[in-house]
């Protein structure tokens, strides 16, 4: 297998990507992106790729329209040098939640920068729990979407709680939530915004569903300035739960999402590493899982042409 | 207006386009669509199209294949006619459902069907209330997209219920559900299913959220064979529910959606006529509300290039 | 060969996919092709094909807009499975006689199919006598075309019947007359229409060229409702033919062909199974030649690379 | 109309240009295109063409890569200018004869053209008998197709000549010589070639068919080499024929045509000025029929949105 | 005019816009664009763009991939909004510089960036003095290329100025040196760079040409870091100069060029305000020149179909 | 590799194309290239090419016209007959020097044909020294350019001129004279032409730069009439220098080149072939270097998947 394929990575999640070498047993092909005095991206591949498969490792979080520049721009770069496919690997997939027009005269951004990605000369996605799963339905290229839901049912598991329930927040992701239940064996709750008042309501907030005295979960696709789950997460204790917990795929942690976790009622947060968390962000109480070792395999299969199908 | 543009109908639906043609207080331009011995769709435009902008009426409901099929070749020919632009009017978008792979080597079929109709030579889609919002990015070409909800909604406010409580189905839908219950002013609840056994938990149906004493109001984007909605409505009426009304757009109706409703708990199934019923599947407990004034008031926005944004 | 590639067959024709199969030695793909309830397609690709050079066996015969439909889906289905390419095995093209404007206003039904399969991921087409080789030039990717009419003339040399005329119907088809009576040792008559009445005119029916006392041999691309080849077989015997066949590559039998063959003045109608000819159509009088192992020997060759062209 | 378009012409067919531009009553766009001395093209439009609908007359006849290049140099220059619409008037569709692979690796230069002309950035096809109608189906973009044909009936009407057959050339072209024939109210016969002699063989060649004694008219879409039409006619005239004339649309007249034309037994060759006829090509024998205002028309139609269908 | 179009404005250069629309006399059309809190770009057009002829002014200067992201999905937005054409006015085109591989295994990233903004819908391009004028070729859509050197030529001019030589930079730019030469009735010079030793070498500069006691005025087509051109002044000086001038379309003014230009031998640095200058970046120095009334004439003529040669 | 791959000349140069095949120890494949009786350019392919990485060797020089429709008929030959790859190998590329719009209104026929050889099929373009590098940009596919200033340098080197001056001409191709002076250890100066009257002018001619009593090199890419290195050769004779030497990668030498070399001051011009010089054109001033080495050598690192970059 090494010998047919290239792995590359760009500036995004250099840890990441070391990791999945390292599982994959192959070095990291050496490049160089630098900036010029204007900002602007300076790409060397400082090795050979003509008839090579090459997979680029790139997430593109924030700043995400730097890390985007770069990973159009290696491709670019790959297409001229006669890669033989371009296989983007994309952890964190940036601007998934603009995958509709909202209200009228939106982009759908989401759309957009597939458009773009096949355009530079992409052949293949590997990506990571989309924000939608629709958004396979956005390229023409094949798209392999793995799903990073055993690392976090497993790691809960692990913690043997008692009287789970799953909650999704904010009139949505109910599919995901029954997903992690069905694991977990646990029954599902949801959270609710209302314009008017209820007896439920506390801090305007509406939990649909029976939370007395359980364990909470609170799942979604990424956590980004973590407003929902810990808002959410006051309302369950003071609904009654017994203790929350948060877990995501996709942990962007904007600002202030750490300082708000660290003063909120989360026991903790789950994570994965799809997204770079810098140490200023690290804290006792987020947890973060790796998912190299299920990117590493996903790359293995496709070079292998082995069923990605299994993973997920 | 009239004199810049033409409208065209398929067989899907003809009494809808007689409908828009009215409002609009312009005919329908003269084509026949035929089958050869072969059962190969014959196409005859009878009146010139060259420099038009012209609007195609056809919902690709069932028989699906051949709906679309027709559609296809009449966009090829008003392509190769010089039509100045094809707008696609589409009030049932078929396939909707096969927005995503699910499972491993499955098609995206309502990928699939854009691509088809942009590489036929659509310009424009105006399309109402698709199964998920994110199939808008499957197109390069502008969507415009109609919502029904306010026609649902002002139905019920006339039926002046109490207590209402406003039902998703099937771990889904809690986002739909949300904006029908703002409109009404209601709590939301949704029905879960879950292979494990509950308490709450009839005919394999748990209710998550109070539904006590209510009359629940059921929605869905569409009704296909009324399984969901029909065992949904019987575990409603089990917990407690006072009444049990189920509403949708799409009005698909497959076989045995009809008879499963007639021996159902349901009080009433609200529907549009997005989707054509034919007499032997009218009954009296299923009403049809008609979306032509609103199909029509979106054809007269693009065309006068209004904004249609005001409309949903 | 065999590690390399896969094949396929969807509805239309499995009883010439599995004889294909046979020939080449190797198993059909495990998938599943059934409709959903409102007569949508559901697509399963039961095995890996990631890395597969694929070929899908589909003729577009009645009902064409559902086998057309059925073989879009696949093609996308293959298309994000990663298949490393997409080969269309088409025995029959349906729709393949509208490929020019006869008339103002009309679609180029011929056209547009190439397009919808280049589009959905098609990568190349084997196919079987077109009606007009032309088509060929409506793909920008590969088409190779086999041509049926050696297993047509074999078949009627080893009848050795004597003093044969080959005729070509209505005004068109005197190059592929030509050539079968080349193979057959033979000259050409055809069959020609006029308003004007004419001495030699039976049923309206002008034969030009000298047929007495002598075997006729009709042949056509295709044989749809038969009423050409059996008014010209009237035509013939009335004129002093000793006796009439008909052949083609593509028996279509539109009702009513069947019963019209069986009423006519026609001895056999030789056809071929790139159409399938169920149990109820199928006559004493109508002779089926498989072209099973044409289309084996086609699809070996393009797998290994080697020259079709003395195919044909 | 004049203010929204402008007509130029190229280097192929001047005369045919200026008669148009007259006919259509608007000057012909100033623009030079002359060589450098390494014999590419230099282009040079001189006036603006910012935001018109622009018409460019090029037949692709000899040196039909040179007038190829012009044309589409020109259009690249007028999509950069701006123009609105690029409508390519192509009288003489050039390499039509390669429009499928006849042999083996061969191209189909007609569709490649095709797709050279859609590149490059035409927008529409205004063109008189392709050599086969299907070349239609080689464009995505609106082809308007004119026919000579009543030109040419019209022609013959006129010399009042008795006993008319209509001759097809060479196994091919009934369709043709059929339309001719309706229109004149005459009976078809056509020229057959086979390898085994035959008691009807004259040099080679049968005439299947009643040609004795009548005014026999061999018509096909082009006289290229007049090596068919001359052998023919001599033919003809050995089996009985009183007198023979040749007709077509495109009088390519490639050496050794028309010396072939005078030492031959055709009385009149009828010809258009689709291509341009050289003076020293010019003969009593070859009447050259004008299709300015065929073309013109079918411009003025195109331009101010009528059908265009009547005029064939 | 005014009634068919609408001008926009994105984040890089508002005062410029700003200048346009008011020699327009016309408003900028009400949008923002603001970031969601993990740097996502935020878009909201609040005005209706159906049908309307859009006009978009950018410069993708620094942070260039910030403001070219900005721009793709504001295309997007106006394309999904139905805009009837979205013209792209970038006053200094980023990456221009990367318009070759100067290196194997580099990208092209100016014909890169011409692809996204073509995949995203921009339909015509307005823009500036190219590094290159071979960088119009990278698109497929016209290109206008205004010319900011009638500008710098009349700025210089009315210094009435004696004895002046125009000096290009580091081996490149004579062509643009001698354009400027030509305008201001003055002979050239050029500064190359060479590894050995030369008697007339100051810094490792050589000065080719005649500069002994003249004014000499470095032009480029931009200045970045001003290492150029502060080094050439300092040969130019010492090889006897009397004065230094440098002027340049885009003044790009990366760090440390204002610190290099205060630090250095010229005496005034004349640049345009296709980039933006910020307060602490201006400097009595640093000449700036508007391209206001340049740009609102190039639109003004696209709209109105006029021809913008006359422009430069 | 030879296994892999097959090696094609079309008409242009079938000498140079001898010679590469030569050193790649394999044939070239059998082909023929002849033409029809009107001119129209009739292909045969003789071997399959199906599977095959197929190399196709043309310059597009005089006539241009022809050698690129020769090219982009055989392009769509192979593509049709299943090449898996097309590369084409382009010594010269012709329309080189049409890279921008100079004037407006003007095509880019360098982009042009780009776009024009991506549309028949090519998959990569292998090619020798273009007018401007930045036409590689004007391709989504890959470029290889390889160089020639090796052969020239290595040329002159041989000579052991001393006091050599390298000369660049007309206001353009500075950098292109500073690389060939780095390997010769040699100053620059350039070829100047200004409106108004100057000392230094010969022959409306300016000398910037130091070459009294020096050999001049003037070197160029390509060199069509000779006007201008045979005017500069006569200023530089004239201003002092001791003789002149020209050099350029491509001979165009159009009419009346040859004869203006004959009688010019030139010592020695020295070309290479990739353009193919006619024996009537042969002289013995003109040296000819053989690019074959240099491009065999270019297509086995392409075929192997080597780098190519350590070539130039």
């Amino acid at each position: 297998m090494q010998n047919d394929m290239k792995l590359f990575t760009l500036n995004s999640n250099r840890k990441l990507a070391e990791e999945i070498a390292d599982k994959l047993e192959m070095p990291l092909g050496v490049s160089s992106i630098t900036r010029f005095s204007d900002g602007e991206v300076q790409m060397n591949i400082e090795e050979t790729v003509r008839g090579y498969d090459t997979y680029l490792i790139q997430s593109t979080s924030e700043p995400g329209n730097e890390y985007l520049m770069e990973l159009l721009i290696m491709i670019d770069a790959l297409k001229r040098a006669s890669a033989r496919s371009i296989n983007i690997v994309i952890p964190y997939y940036g601007y998934s939640r603009q995958d509709r027009k909202a209200r009228s005269r939106e982009p759908i951004t989401a759309k957009l920068i597939a458009n773009l990605l096949e355009s530079a000369g992409a052949t293949r996605i590997l990506t990571l729990d989309l924000h939608a799963a629709q958004v396979q339905g956005f390229f023409n290229i094949p798209v392999d979407e793995l799903r990073a839901n055993s690392l976090l049912s497993e790691y809960f598991l692990k913690k043997k709680l008692k009287d789970i329930v799953v909650v999704a927040p904010e009139n949505a992701g109910t599919a995901r939530a029954r997903r992690l239940a069905d694991q977990l064996d646990a029954p599902i709750a949801f959270i609710d915004k209302q314009r008017t008042a209820e007896t439920t309501s506390v801090h305007g907030i509406n939990i649909i569903g029976d939370i007395k005295g359980k364990s909470a979960i609170i799942i979604d696709d990424m956590i980004d300035t973590a407003r929902t789950v810990t808002s959410g997460a006051s309302a369950l204790i003071d609904l009654g739960a017994k203790e929350v917990y948060a877990c995501c795929t996709h942990g962007v942690l904007s600002e202030p999402a750490v300082s708000r976790i660290r003063d909120s009622d989360l026991k903790e947060v789950v994570i994965t590493n799809s997204v770079f968390l810098p140490a200023q962000k690290q804290d006792e109480r987020i947890k973060v899982l790796s998912v190299g070792t299920l990117l590493a395999e996903g790359i293995r299969r496709v070079q292998t042409n082995e069923s990605v199908s299994t993973l997920f």
